[in-house]
């Protein structure tokens, strides 16, 4: 990404030749440059981060409040094993020394590296547990916390950091196949938020549909999340926390921040309205939660071209996105594809098209074939590899630690009692049941 | 605001004829300058951002549940439209070229400006947003929402624009009149604050209370917030994002910061120890909404001075600010004005209080009558503006689109049903049939 | 800690004799470094302030709905006392002209300071608030308003400020006695934390359990929070705001900060997983308050050290600390001291702990006695300080302004009512009789 970032600024400074420079002065602003760009990719990290507590909102709000316990479990410890596991080997296989164009081969671990690529691990693993927990909304109200784990580990170890290096390659030497293409995905429409889709994907497919979810006859019958304040809430985090993960994915601090936030926000804004005026002209009822999706699809979208694109074009892949999170959730129902936050529409589809739109709209070279064509097959190897391995990982996972999926009678009662045995409002849930001497045992 | 920016850093770095200066030298100065005040600006924006969540948390947990949906909805829409039509009209109204002193004519939906302008629409886009949104808490539980989101685009688009021309001038050519004369308002007490208070103001005229809110004798019925855990949050993001709408309006960062972000502080401090202390003394609860109130008047007090005063008037600012959102609701209770989260009193008049505060506080000036003069001139100026043309607004939505307040069977029933088809808690508002069939269509 | 910050920069940047340097050259990057500084040491301040709602949001959600309003008033007053009280006297106090090493005397109320202290303070100044919102979520459900704000005050203005002169010494001359003994502790794992955690326990002694929480015969009774969603987000913004609070206190923006952050992440993060692994192996329910507390004694436990120890002995000192939080509750439990939110354990141990580790662990010095041994005197000191003044002053306080604990009348009732006359949910708490008339007098 920018391995040879501190002798290209040495050198920069220094070799003015018709000019005798000061090295006093010379190393005041190398450091001040370096200074500055470690703190805006710190807080970039910073930014990105709290994008966990917006998912941990949705999705705990999203949810009934028998499952709230579960889904904030699941958050809490994506963030943990995403920033552990990460440390451990995904910076490595992402990062490290890449000679085969496929993964990153050292690194690992890393308890000694030049300053700088401090900032850079401490950024990339925010980006790694967003990719992790974007799963964990679409699979929610059924799958045993244990083995959501261990797949958590997977997505933050392998699945995320092989296909990060093919797009993003290497910090210490190689590069990946697919950055050497000239494959555009600025801030990881496809490498964070396709992949995160498609991991949710292949759960829901191997978990099936929540009971009650679709009825006998193939009806559909909505299940409400219980917090709708908080589902609104997560949204306006994960919207502010955005602007760290495209803007800060500049890495070094210049004035093109500016129109990559504008872009950013355009495309959110733009995408929620095209929804409401869908539903205006449908005469349709305009639901928050879809409301907020739609934001957050044209999110997804503009993060492959943010940096790329001018503002008009940054609108148009909004308003796209917005008209595919208005139409595409009523596709994932007709194939019985039960989606609690329709995760797959917002990350998978719409980083599908940002990462397609980013090649469309190439500011100076629009509409060039060649360029489109390598951007499609980013996307078409995203969905290969992410959608494979996740389905193999879950079809495993399946099989062992008593199964992917909790039992009907845990699921009826609710996650919160049986695998975590607290529940999310005592004093409200009147309902039900709840033994204090059961406190101490797993279920 | 900096349009001059470029050329004086330029023209700073290069024209010390006493010294034969390296090109390069210069050149990496000027970058890194501008790279900090980019980050700078972007990082102020993407707080400010942050207080349509705050806006969003407060007003909904300011009204009764069966609201909810409703008022989180207007606040999302704030933001979305607050961004797509200012970036529309509202800039170029702002900050297009100006040769009247009224309004700017250039630069409507740029899709082409240099790097540094980016930033400054992003920062001001927030802006816009902000004044925009202070409106809804006000006239919550009783709004039409598609009426509602046609005032707002009004609000931004040309309400807040216009006089935001006047206080804060032009970036491309000519100057706003009421800058001309030296009107002082640094991140906009009255341009933003007061602006949203008196279209609050008017709104809540022409709405009328909420059924129930006076009684037949007069009496006035005070209607709880159903969420005050909401309130305080609310309360938090709003004074955390007031730090990079306070410190990020010296658009170039710099070393007064500190005292712009303390001052900000502090007197937010004040005004709530102000309120607390008013009520030992008269042995009242010190209710928390009131607290929250009282500290966000201190904020909107000290946004028009906090870069031209020292602390020990901060905290004066505030301790007035303070004693104003004690006492005020009560007039605004005689006179039968039904403002659901106080916002005319808090943004209003704790503005223009605020506003003149920066006159009279003024360091080196202090107590100039002059000076107080221009800024009660501003003061007033804003109100005719911003009332007068919201009073007009509000009037003709009143007569188009099926009226502005909705049936008094809608109100009773709870807009979130009405309006949305969504119930905030599905699972704890037991009182309210909830009819699946009716989700599809609005009603 | 940075007195001669500016001197230095002037000399670094003029004093190369070799060269001559343009003096035009040398002020713009002097003035760029120092507003690099000083948007960095804001930013970090803007963050820390984000603490109160993380306090805020954990605290409300871990009591009884009926006393929310309560505690989440606390939390708002501590800010708002927190920084006035500061202001006031406190940073006199700490970083004051100190002759004798125990405590500064100048610069009281400071109204005029150069450019630079204004940001010192206003970082300072959120350190000093958290430091006092430790205890108020220890001593929830049980004591009274009024003597709890007296007792923040105290921590703010005294408790806090006298200790931290002691190990981070004076900005105007002199030097503490622990700081010249070579005490490490970088951002307050002793001077923040385990400050807070001891005025906890002193405030527990005295208080007393809530009614309930131990049975005649001594059993334990949990009583659970009524809201778990607010937890999971208080710990969120806590873990957010440590960023702030451990990069930022580098002071000036360098590239040491991103190791900083990571590895203050690595140690939330291993302490999670810690406590997740250790009730796997004990067939015990993974608890999320559990969780999150674990995660929050991490990063209590490596502030002290974040910025002098490699990321492997981050994680180890997070590990260590996950294990005391999970532990250490039963012990507290088993001497019938009730916790609320176990901060004393958080905060006051793991700080503890994290001081140690700071000396354990010290980088190219590790397990050297001497500093080990320095390391445990200024954990000595903090606690008999911290504890000792605590334990006095609320002691006074029980005899005075009727007591520092509510009757046992208003506690069944809950504070919400007797203290505040609000409601926190009054839709949803139906048990619970309301008269509006007694809204306008305190109980």
């Amino acid at each position: 990404m920018k391995k040879t970032y501190l002798m290209a600024l040495f050198l920069s400074v220094l070799t003015s030749t018709a000019w005798a420079v000061d090295p006093q002065i010379a190393s005041n602003i190398q450091e001040i440059r370096i200074s500055l760009d470690s703190i805006w990719v710190v807080l970039g990290g910073i930014l990105v981060f709290f994008m966990q507590a917006g998912f941990a909102m949705i999705e705990s709000g999203s949810v009934r409040s028998k499952n709230t316990v579960n889904v904030l479990m699941k958050n809490y410890m994506d963030a943990c094993l995403g920033g552990l596991v990460f440390w451990l080997v995904g910076f490595g296989l992402m990062f490290g020394v890449n000679t085969t164009g496929w993964f990153g081969l050292s690194h690992f671990a890393p308890d000694q590296l030049d300053d700088w690529h401090w900032n850079l691990l401490f950024f990339q693993m925010m980006f790694a547990a967003t990719a992790t927990t974007i799963a964990s909304g679409a699979m929610a109200e059924r799958i045993h916390f244990v083995a959501y784990v261990v797949s958590a580990a997977v997505v933050s170890g392998l699945i995320y950091p092989v296909f990060g290096s093919w797009a993003w390659g290497s910090l210490f030497g190689g590069d990946g196949w697919l950055k050497a293409l000239g494959f555009i995905d600025f801030a990881g429409s496809t490498v964070v938020h396709s992949m995160g889709g498609w991991v949710a994907l292949a759960g829901i497919i191997v978990l099936g549909p929540r009971l009650g979810r679709f009825g006998r006859n193939g009806q559909s019958h909505y299940l409400p999340g219980h917090n709708l304040p908080l589902v609104a809430l997560g949204g306006f985090i994960l919207w502010l926390a955005w602007f760290g993960f495209n803007a800060g994915s500049t890495i070094n601090a210049n004035v093109s921040v500016g129109r990559i936030a504008l872009n950013t926000h355009l495309a959110a804004c733009a995408a929620a309205v095209a929804y409401m005026l869908l539903c205006l002209i449908r005469s349709k009822a305009i639901l928050i939660r879809s409301t907020i999706n739609a934001s957050l699809g044209g999110l997804v979208a503009i993060t492959a071209g943010c940096a790329t694109m001018s503002p008009l074009y940054a609108v148009i892949t909004g308003l796209c996105a917005g008209v595919m999170v208005t139409c595409l959730p009523m596709f994932m129902e007709k194939m019985k594809l039960d989606d609690v936050v329709d995760a797959v529409t917002v990350h998978g589809f719409c980083g599908a098209w940002g990462t397609l739109a980013a090649g469309i709209f190439l500011e100076n070279n629009m509409f060039n074939g060649d360029v489109i064509a390598i951007q499609g097959l980013g996307v078409i190897a995203a969905f290969l590899w992410g959608f494979g391995v996740a389905f193999i990982v879950f079809k495993v996972l399946d099989k062992l630690l008593g199964g992917l999926r909790v039992s009907k009678q845990h699921e009826q009662r609710g996650l919160d009692y049986t695998e975590h045995a607290e529940l999310s409002y005592p004093e409200f849930q009147k309902d039900v049941t709840f033994e204090t001497d059961d406190m101490t045992k797993r279920h």
